[in-house]
């Protein structure tokens, strides 16, 4: 009932505002003015942008990234070494790591985590496509040479490490996880005795 | 540089997402890849929903209101008394008021303050609409009996009220505003100086 006395028209922008991640019903009705304030710089460019990105945006057949080619835009970047995979959780992980510019690597986006609690196993995340990958590769050129499980420090992420390691083993590709430890710009303070234990237990020369 | 990897599509996206009041450059992100998974239910729905609002939401030429029709819903609505009128600052404030589903009245949205450090003058908000439409209703059946100046508790808010009260007058409407005090819920300890001294001031009998 964000907006009942302003048409139909208005109340379902109000809701389906409210579905994005962020917004609540009393911050989507504060989008749906702005949106209606700013109509001709942001409602009408938004609404376009979206119907464009619903259109034609689609997952990569290679790595499981987003894109609107396929196979992506770093699938067929030949920049990018395609003997280092870097297999992340979610695309947002890999947005996150291309962020921050480390490895002009290739990626393998898993799509989740295996979960028996949540009823996600190995057949519903992208696994399968994976394995074929590092197969493929050693048959061409493209023979990945080390996978690096760039996935989250949680118990269901470090599992999910486990289980695709395993997989990887028999096809004799370097299997490397990243490092625990202190994050830069963090204090002892805030940390938890799990991070604490392996930042001391993998300490390195001052 | 967000999804630079992604395609301008998404590029784009993220970037008029983040433009959305509440959202910054990281919930833009994350709302983007939200939508993208949800393409179906929300993707589509929400372009779609922002494409009909661009081409169709207009504001009332009565009140200052937003809708599809012309006058508005509310300005239509013959069940409203039009003879008490509620000055807000804002469509928002509108909303607010009618969520609370107080008063069957009619509204008149100011779409501002005044703010002579802003540069806002009474020209630059709905006054002169304000006077017209109070002096056509002394004309005819729509005789405006109060005029509830329901304004935000702000500086500006009051200094807003205080200028229409001064040119309602000589029309011979009654003028009120919204009665000030503590909060339904709110804890004295909380609350600034100024408005106990309101809530002492006017206290009532018990």
């Amino acid at each position: 009932m964000a907006s009942h006395v302003a048409g139909p028209e208005i109340e379902r922008l109000v809701q389906l505002l409210a579905r994005l991640p962020g917004l609540g019903p009393r911050s989507a009705r504060r989008a749906a003015l702005h949106l209606i304030k700013k109509r001709e710089e942001l409602l009408g460019p938004l609404g376009e942008a979206m119907q464009v990105a619903y259109q034609r945006i689609l997952t990569c057949s290679v790595c499981g990234n987003i894109d609107t080619i396929d196979p992506c835009t770093i699938c067929q970047d030949t920049r990018r070494d395609p003997g280092i995979l870097l297999i992340v959780e979610t695309v947002s992980d890999l947005w996150a790591l291309e962020r921050a510019r480390l490895m002009p690597a290739r990626y393998h986006v898993l799509g989740g985590v295996l979960s028996p609690l949540d009823g996600v196993g190995p057949d519903d995340i992208n696994i399968a496509r994976l394995l074929d990958r590092v197969r493929e590769g050693q048959a061409g050129e493209r023979n990945v040479r080390e996978a690096i499980l760039a996935v989250n420090a949680t118990v269901d992420g470090q599992t999910t490490a486990h289980y695709i390691a395993d997989l990887l083993a028999p096809l004799g590709v370097k299997t490397t996880r990243l490092a625990h430890g202190v994050p830069v710009g963090g204090e002892l303070d805030y940390l938890d005795e799990g991070t604490l234990a392996a930042a001391l237990e993998r300490r390195t020369a001052f």
